[in-house]
């Protein structure tokens, strides 16, 4: 049994972490951190875990951390990972680190979009980008694994074949993304209120919102040189789902029978990515609580662009979903252990 | 493997039953009934189960799933069953209806609350009423297991144990219920429009519902002597979810301590059934996805009546779970079998 | 044009009487106190007011605001209303209050249900309890208005005819009683954050709810002596609307022809109160940004009990509407100026 | 008083402009048309309006219409207006229609985007295009006016100024357009159940969607040239409300100012247009139940493109309520009669 701990197991990402590893056969769950929670009864703060876990909420100790389990997952907010960060750590125990701190491989470009000082960049190297379908080799090796962001993983899927093949200029890519409440968080601020979210949409962080950078980074290896996007995230009044739609311009001549045949090449093996049928848009209804990427594509020829469209459940494959399916490649298991999970409709 | 057959997969509550057969290490679906859809694939109607369920709608031949089947799930409105059941079928497989059809056993009854003929009243006194953790042994030998309404189970395990053990007067029985639209079924009705039933509350079917009679029959059977209550069905803008507050005068000299030792005498070692800590009232996004029944209760000395409240997932311990643990139960399986989910939140 | 200043203007009661006042012909506001957001611009806050309302949010300084004001009004949290209140005050201004301060004559029963002290007791006589379909001759002439609770004004209007006509036993009654959760308040709790109310419903402050001796108070009024119901809300995933679904024995042989003509007689001639049709159940929807009070009801002859239903909108006919209403009362202009709002729907 | 009639008066759009002509001080309405509700309480249908509009629905007859009325609403769906309209009519009432029949002037795009054939070309070219703020003089005249489609709405009042002071490429213009699902219209439909919607998000129509040629016409004629633009429309779970991101590369040299000042030049002085502050998003829910049109953008100067924002009411500015600003234009009444709706909130 994989011993793991949890940093910032009362967020909404921590909380699914849980929720899939109390489901998980290999793993046993040995530390619940919470810092607002601390010594109170998980299955108190989550009521869902009544009679299923039987833990007390746990402090950020790391280090002793280390000693008691065999991989470290921190869903805490930016810088307190790297702030925890040590050799002494990672020569105990694996760490998959569901916040941004390692994901960004140029620490100026980190530092600018998020406000902070890096608290441990010589780490940043070392650290792997956990995109499963992507860097698989890379994780199974790895002490430290950076899990992408929500909107990333969503929008680096959605586009990464047609970027890889060279079928789209990736300089023209935009990327209108929608998500669910759940990727705000669970701190009690006036703009997540039930009243103030229903009923309503908007954009936010236009043009400034930090997962941007990331795309470009991601996008920008498969490109072969350094790329620029335009990203809009967008709230939406829904628990759950991420849906992006992202435009791009096609190279001149490009058909639609070799977009197919890019997804094909990257994703027909894929477990948990799904191509969806022609004619046939990603929903995020159909992929909820599971940890599937549904994408699919659709032409303009009016307009020389195609429109790409992927969904996910933010908290499954675009936070605990991933955390595990890397936990998973790095420790040797098949990547689907734990996560052959049926979506959930309605 | 259990072979398993669906009548009505194309409902909620048959998709839900996919959903959980699916995770079911011990059964393989072979029939995926549905009129409606005959000859589609199933994947192109509830697009979740696209690369996970590889297979075609087939029509509602009884006979014929009797042969290629060991258990038959029929999730139909009700009065299908009644019409296809027979001996030679019985004599094959084991019948787990989710309709209506054989929960009631006074045919009068059934007939004045339906209004329909029943059409095999010979099979009414073999069947057995599937609420397991009330019925547990019957059930296990049944051949023809009738499964409990969403609002009945919800009902009946909120308030069994105060009646079994006499500490109310059920002919005080109010039982006020909330359900989420999931149980008002897919069909394409304009009552159930998104923007009909979305930030809307009503009472509906008051003193008329169905429901009625079956928490009558089963509540009676635990006071000894038949009793008459008050049901109201509630619609609330949600998919999931039945909550309900029932409430009912207390015996001369009850006491707290009482009521909750009957709460836990019946309760304390059932496994779906949760009995929270005192203060702590059910809320159904703890429940939802699983096949739990959270309850508690709450004494006013002012009014000398307890207020019952209970919770479940309609479409697990309301429909499908339930069936699934009356199938486990049936062919002596572990009774959680395939149901250890997890409540997924939020 | 009367002056009206606002104690509490940015909740959303007090959001909402900006909106009512803003389209009422004869009202000007002056002061839209706020404590929170002092010197900021109002659309700032609540954008929907832009090129709408151009003042900065004040302090709740009442003594100024009796001079600047002819009415004002207080939407705050209890106590406040209380502390401020005094004879030179009261002597310039009316008062209309929307927190429970003066609503019940017992300063003992509001001190024990609040848990705090009262700070102007001897002003509790003289507060005249704003129902206006109940009270309207004394509103008139009064100087300081108790508006009535949200959940307070479906549940007696609901239940009123019934009682005061001696149709029901009134200690039978069970008012079930379920809120949009705008009613809980737009302060920053985790509790009411969007993924903790969505999907999900749950009972609260269960035989312990602070609307419970209020409408104790005036139904026992109604009814001639002193009464005890029970009294249960639940908190809904909408914005606004609440439905009280009330339960009471009737008297020996009382028939449907008798209580309908008690509605009838008490509310035919009433603007607000619409009795439905027979069969036809209340829905929030039906009412929402409306002052309307939808009520109906259902002989239940297998219990001889009645179930009564109201609906309403919490922010308007329980809140910003109903204190319009008294406004309008007491400053001599029809009780329906500024009030004509046809419900919106969807 | 004007006397208005509406053929489709039990859809949305039909229901939203019954509400808002109730509360119009110059309208009466003379003619509630419904082909599916005929002879049946206007009430029945929309219990909202109980004690409101006292009135049966009758049939389509244009005819009669044309001599009980000044002006006929037509909300029904595509070809039914086309097919009823003719000089006798025309010299009689003014239609405002508020399907497409009219919109668009190349009878060609019109029959290739709505795979129908025009039963009234000739009328074509006399109509008007009702999109108040750029063609209120030729309104003033109409006598066939055709009100603008929700989505066309939001996007072509969100890019007009930029695309008619030539600071972007029209031809680079992306609309990514968010809809509440009013919008999908009232038949019953499994694809709009309550359950279906709730809960997802999804596009639909990419690239094919019948608005688009209706926005490309209108932001050709600013242009000065005929365009292409790419419109991807998607569903959200809400009730009302339409939110456009638009994305567009900017000219040359252009800068932040110059876009400021051009949203300034054209709806400074507009009354439903709302410039918002810089940095604040439109959001949905502060125009809702209002005629507002809030808009803004943002310069992304990383990659020269500027992302333009808009929020409407889908039934009131997408529809009902530009109709009624069109029809008060065509009277000579004061243009926002009837509109001065406070967006309500929450």
């Amino acid at each position: 049994m994989i011993k793991a701990g949890i940093i910032g197991s009362t967020g909404y990402a921590g909380q699914e972490l849980v929720r899939l590893l109390m489901q998980h056969p290999d793993v046993e769950i040995v530390w619940y951190g919470s810092r607002s929670y601390i010594d109170q009864q998980y299955a108190d703060v989550f009521q869902n875990m009544f009679q299923i876990v039987d833990a007390k909420c746990m402090d950020d100790n790391m280090d002793a951390l280390a000693d008691a389990a065999d991989v470290i997952f921190t869903a805490t907010p930016q810088g307190l990972c790297a702030s925890l960060v040590n050799e002494d750590v990672l020569n105990k125990v694996k760490i998959i680190d569901l916040s941004a701190d390692f994901r960004i491989k140029d620490v100026e470009v980190y530092e600018k979009w998020y406000g902070i000082k890096h608290k441990s960049p010589s780490y940043i190297k070392e650290a792997v980008y956990g995109l499963c379908e992507i860097n698989r080799e890379d994780i199974k090796g790895a002490r430290l694994i950076a899990n992408p962001g929500c909107y990333t993983t969503c929008s680096i899927l959605t586009c990464y074949p047609l970027v890889k093949e060279g079928l789209i200029d990736p300089n023209t890519i935009i990327v209108d993304a929608k998500s669910g409440t759940s990727g705000a968080g669970r701190g009690a601020k006036t703009a997540n209120l039930f009243c103030e979210v229903n009923e309503n949409m908007k954009a936010y962080g236009v043009a400034t919102h930090r997962h941007t950078p990331e795309i470009e980074e991601q996008l920008g290896y498969a490109a072969g040189y350094p790329i620029t996007i335009n990203f809009t995230p967008h709230l939406v009044p829904m628990n759950r789902g991420i849906l992006a739609t992202a435009y791009a311009s096609l190279k001149e001549g490009v058909t639609e029978e070799q977009i197919r045949a890019a997804y094909d090449k990257y994703y027909a093996n894929e477990k948990f990515v799904r191509v969806l049928k022609p004619g046939v848009c990603p929903e995020t209804r159909w992929v909820e609580g599971s940890n599937y990427v549904d994408v699919n594509f659709k032409v303009d020829l009016r307009t020389h662009r195609v429109i790409m469209m992927g969904a996910i459940d933010n908290l499954v494959k675009g936070a605990a979903g991933q955390a595990v399916q890397n936990m998973n490649l790095a420790f040797g298991l098949d990547e689907s252990t734990g996560l052959n999970l049926v979506p959930m409709f309605p």
